[in-house]
């Protein structure tokens, strides 16, 4: 099966504790497809400028992603700076450039119309329905929002969350989306907006789905999927769109969409989420094996795996 | 099997957004001690005030906990007022009587001493160790600390790490005690220190086991134990020694102390503490029975059991 997405490509200038890189390949439209690139084949619909060459498009091609969707516009691509001090968790955005990705608007080419799976990273709400609502196949769509939208558009958020099978945010926006600060209770507020499961990352402590009543199969107990403590996390730009393209990418490749297929996906969306943080960028993305994933899927596994 | 605590016996009064109680039983001793009452036989030492009376007594009495230890001073018990806003992860102490605790000097009662299992609630430092040295057929000794003494008393508590088997401490802790911001890195410091294992609490997230090489048998792969997510958090207080209860208890209670035995004790300290947060003080740990903490041990399972 093919998964499209719709997101943003950036160049990004990003420090850490572990040093500095310069202009290096980003957007969460990149991140995504990278790890959903070892599963499925990707289709990327985005916006960028005269700067992105052949290098570039060499990474997405190389992994056998669909760049036909990648508008070339006249101008400079969306650039972002970003510092992380000693808590990783947090990025201190250094500067934003929209660029090109000011005045985007997603355009779906005919030959991806017929796509099953869609994914619509964190761009302004009514650009995401729109797309949704062009896309006449899909069986199933994941989406990625943030606390910019779920504070300045919020109406136009709660139209986008009804088109909306999986929305996979973190704890913050999830308490931010519901007004409420208890987590299960925050995910039940979610998932009365429209969703028929929400995935809520915890950033190196996992990450838990919640299911609406009924949704996927029987049942609706929520799953947590751990992820392995890290030694050393070289950048966190890009884990959870990291994530997103691990969980998204293996329910693509699945035949069914069964609660357990979804509890699988949780534990690869982890998987991939921690490679990426591993180098700066998408470095480490670009170089994994299908047999490194699959082993690293085993360690989560036993991870909290009980004779 | 026996577990010896040694730790504070206390009167707290608390507020939540769930409600208001004075003047309630607590202490870190007492939830220890009967988190851990429903797996073996449980052994206190502490001080109390005359405010101490039979009502209290009882308590400790109907879960066949031994009281004997548990000194009696003139003056009043350790008293402990906190208040938690939204964010439930972190408590505002409104005063801190120390009262009798002030002058705890831990005397082991003749008929304690073969006690095989000990768990030293996070007291003074020294009063710790001299505890541990005071016991001549431990097997097993756990042990807690908290910033004010990681801050305080910095060479005390290396002392004491030394005489120690399992230290259990939250994220903070950690990161404090190793100054390492890195958890992976901030655990091997701090069983470079002395522990064999090292149980780090996260709260909401779960906890996570890190093992020495070599210890309690081959690999020294970290073990990770979710919890449920809760859908009402009354009062956190007590949660880490329920915990510390629970995951010690489960361990006196099994004939070995192998690796497998820890990372249930895992899971069994993640559910007794997720009891002793759904009501004020120690009532839910007051009137468990060890079918419904089985059946939280099994959903605790299944929260990220794949099949």
């Amino acid at each position: 099966m093919s998964i499209l997405v719709v997101g943003s490509v950036a160049f990004d200038d990003v420090t850490s504790p572990s040093g500095s890189v310069k202009n290096i390949l980003g957007g969460a439209a990149t991140y995504f497809s990278l790890a959903a690139s070892y599963f499925t084949q990707v289709r990327v619909v985005a916006v960028v400028g005269e700067d992105f060459g052949a290098e570039q498009e060499a990474v997405f091609r190389s992994h056998s992603i669909d760049t036909h969707g990648i508008e070339r516009a006249k101008g400079k691509t969306f650039r972002w700076g970003g510092t992380y001090a000693d808590n990783l968790n947090e990025a201190k955005t250094d500067y934003t450039d929209l660029n090109v990705f000011e005045t985007f608007h997603p355009q779906i080419p005919k030959e991806y119309e017929d796509t099953e799976f869609l994914f619509l990273a964190k761009i302004q709400p009514t650009l995401q329905a729109n797309v949704r609502r062009g896309m006449k196949a899909v069986r199933l769509t994941g989406c990625d929002t943030m606390n910019y939208w779920i504070n300045r558009t919020p109406k136009e958020l709660a139209e986008t969350l009804k088109l909306v099978d999986v929305l996979l945010i973190n704890d913050t926006e999830a308490k931010m989306l519901a007004h409420e600060t208890n987590l299960p209770r925050a995910a039940n507020k979610v998932l009365a907006m429209g969703p028929q499961a929400l995935v809520i990352k915890h950033g190196e402590y996992g990450a838990t789905i919640f299911f609406r009543e009924g949704a996927f199969g029987i049942g609706h107990h929520p799953f947590r999927a751990p992820t392995l403590p890290i030694d050393e996390v070289k950048d966190p730009t890009g884990a959870g769109d990291s994530f997103a393209g691990g969980f998204m990418g293996y329910v693509a490749s699945q035949k069914e969409l069964s609660r357990e297929v979804l509890k699988r996906a949780l534990f690869y969306g982890g998987v991939m989420g921690s490679f990426a943080v591993e180098r700066f960028g998408t470095e480490r993305l670009q170089s994994l094996t299908r047999d490194e994933i699959e082993a690293r899927f085993q360690i989560f596994r036993e991870l909290t795996h009980l004779e």
